[in-house]
């Protein structure tokens, strides 16, 4: 049996993947006078008096709603949010296992932005974090800002910013090993959805202000401008606009120090390889397929490369973001999860590499590094402080 | 300490009473490899070629939805959805603990109905059933009959079906002892609010047909009709209009057999049983303080007293309902509860006591009999299956 096969008889027999656990004792007459009625009434009535106390009495300041619509589930694209549910569980299944954390997965069966928002603001009695989830851009984006906006919890898009956070992390130790600044390094991009936008905004914060953006369309430039929608448009901030514009991705990567590819597969030849600078950084992240392979890029002489792949080195995952972010984020009682606090987030994580271990096969730690949660936590908890975006 | 102070103790210790928990293997990148990416695809794609699969590979099928707006909390009123969430965890523990269901407390932030339907139906696809809960009357009539219309999960309102279900099994067992058939007896309820409206229907339509009903305003009666809503209206094709107007409900309960209160304390004297019939049955359930006490109902002549009171015989408990109504439900993969499902629930209900057991202090079991999810889950199971209320 292949993985595929596996995991359809895993699912099967256990059909799915959460239950509910009762964490009270509830054998007795007596516990339930406690854990139910007549006894619970008290715990109400000091919600009532202060909203607050629901993170005192119940489970809403450990639980997190995974947020989809199934419109772009990786790889798999706009399948809906029937289909989306194994993942959203999955998903659940590592906030549980890497942070302790219960989240819980809420597929909505609505596309519409204003439904979305409005189902997620009615929901917040429940919930200490929401964690929007393969919702297709720019509709996540809408969603996202109104729900930072408008909301009193935490609100973080995985896809957006988990993907900026491990991206960052993994440059700021890059650059380290070929000995520029951020601000030195002409950078590549190619793809401006969810992901690419989050990341070229946050890198530019960090630092990375030379950026050349490449959708599918060319070039991102004031000149093809006409036909971006508000988010696009919102980029020509965060990338270079001052020098020449590129008539292709294989044009602005000669003398490049980094290429980030959220796009995809196959998009990166040897050939552009080889035409960036000698210290090269490529993180190619389509998933599954990168836009160059590993073994590709290396033959190329790409310096440093990454890919989302978990069967070669550096793999730019997820999973090394979102448990930590919101561990640290409910810790705090967070209300927002702010650009520094992501900031916080990737320093952190770059930092588990001292630099005697730091080396272009290891510029990021493996999900499995068992510090991950702890230090990426405790540095979001400690900037979410410090901005004063906490809870009272 | 008293209740009161133990339950906050206990919630604050535990913050809360649910968790989730994960039951698949999920400690080594292989297992991760299924239970998340790239596995799960193979889970994904069997769901978005037939949604049904979403019964196999997820757990949809055993996760039951609590929904409520806090507008309606036993005994403490319209607290909101914040406050009533320790009483949804509550409901959470007792269908885990009774019946092995995954209940997930979803206390929403709103009290408009079209918002309350619109928002569960997007939370369709992670749902096997859905409870709906303390939302106060007529809305709760309202979006229940919109949900088990517009949606192929079943439905239930506890408050109002719930209720009913284990006051007819009281009844059916109640008539058995003072031989008489259910349409021999005078019957008069007090309330007609969620529970009392639902008690109306479901006994006339096992039988009992001479029902005399009064809400706060008097007697329900056409006299009376035009400040109905049209759920008011309604009632009076299930109550007595033949016989004359009573002006009080002293007047009614003279030579009644049977008293159902869903109402207020206090609202039963002594001398007002005691003119009943002689062999009269007296279900007082007003919370936390019934119409009569037990005590007082039984020394004024009582010959059958139940309350809603587990410190009394005869407790007339929701619990001897739902969990087993959602388990029988779920394993029949019901899209529906209908009448006939939730009769049998009571006749199962009302036979767990032999004839020879059967007695004035015996016509209900305790909610802590082990054999009732048993009974009542294969009655409700067989029943959804006969009436062709399941899936496939």
């Amino acid at each position: 049996m292949d993985v595929y096969e596996k995991s359809l008889e895993l699912h099967k027999e256990h059909q799915g993947k959460l239950e509910i656990s009762v964490k009270v004792p509830c054998d007795t007459k007596e516990d339930l006078a406690l854990a139910y009625t007549p006894g619970v009434a008290a715990c109400c009535l000091k919600i009532d008096d202060d909203k607050e106390n629901a993170y005192v009495y119940t489970n809403k300041g450990n639980t997190v709603g995974i947020i989809s619509d199934g419109s772009a589930v990786l790889g798999l694209g706009n399948i809906g949010p029937s289909a989306a549910l194994p993942v959203m569980e999955g998903k659940a299944v590592l906030m549980k296992k890497f942070a302790d954390i219960d989240a819980i997965p809420l597929c909505l069966n609505t596309n519409d932005v204003n439904e979305i928002v409005s189902i997620c603001k009615a929901l917040e009695p429940n919930l200490g974090g929401i964690n929007l989830e393969d919702i297709s851009a720019p509709r996540c984006i809408e969603i996202e800002r109104k729900l930072v906006e408008e909301m009193d919890i935490p609100v973080f898009h995985d896809d957006q910013q988990g993907t900026a956070i491990v991206v960052l992390a993994t440059l700021i130790n890059s650059v380290k090993l070929i000995s520029k600044k951020p601000e030195e390094c002409k950078v590549v991009i190619s793809g401006t959805g969810a992901a690419g936008s989050a990341i070229i905004k946050m890198i530019h914060n960090y630092g990375f202000k030379n950026i050349y953006a490449f959708d599918k369309n060319g070039f991102v430039s004031k000149q093809n401008m006409q036909s971006y929608d508000k988010y696009k448009k919102e980029l020509l901030n965060y990338v270079n606009l001052d020098n020449k514009d590129y008539n292709s991705i294989e044009e602005a990567m000669v003398n490049a120090d980094i290429f980030i590819g959220v796009s995809v597969k196959n998009l990166v030849s040897k050939e552009m390889v080889s035409s960036m600078n000698e210290k090269n950084i490529v993180l190619a992240m389509a998933n599954p397929e990168p836009e160059i392979s590993y073994e590709d890029a290396k033959s190329a002489g790409a310096y440093i490369v990454g890919t989302g792949r978990s069967d070669s080195f550096n793999q730019v995952n997820n999973l090394l973001a979102f448990p930590g972010i919101f561990r640290g984020a409910l810790d705090a009682k967070a209300t927002k999860i702010d650009d520094n606090a992501k900031i916080a987030a990737s320093i952190a994580l770059a930092n588990l590499i001292s630099d005697e271990k730091l080396n272009p096969e290891y510029v990021v730690v493996s999900p499995f590094d068992e510090r991950v949660v702890k230090y990426v936590s405790e540095a979001v908890k400690k900037a979410c402080i410090k901005s004063g975006n906490i809870r009272g």
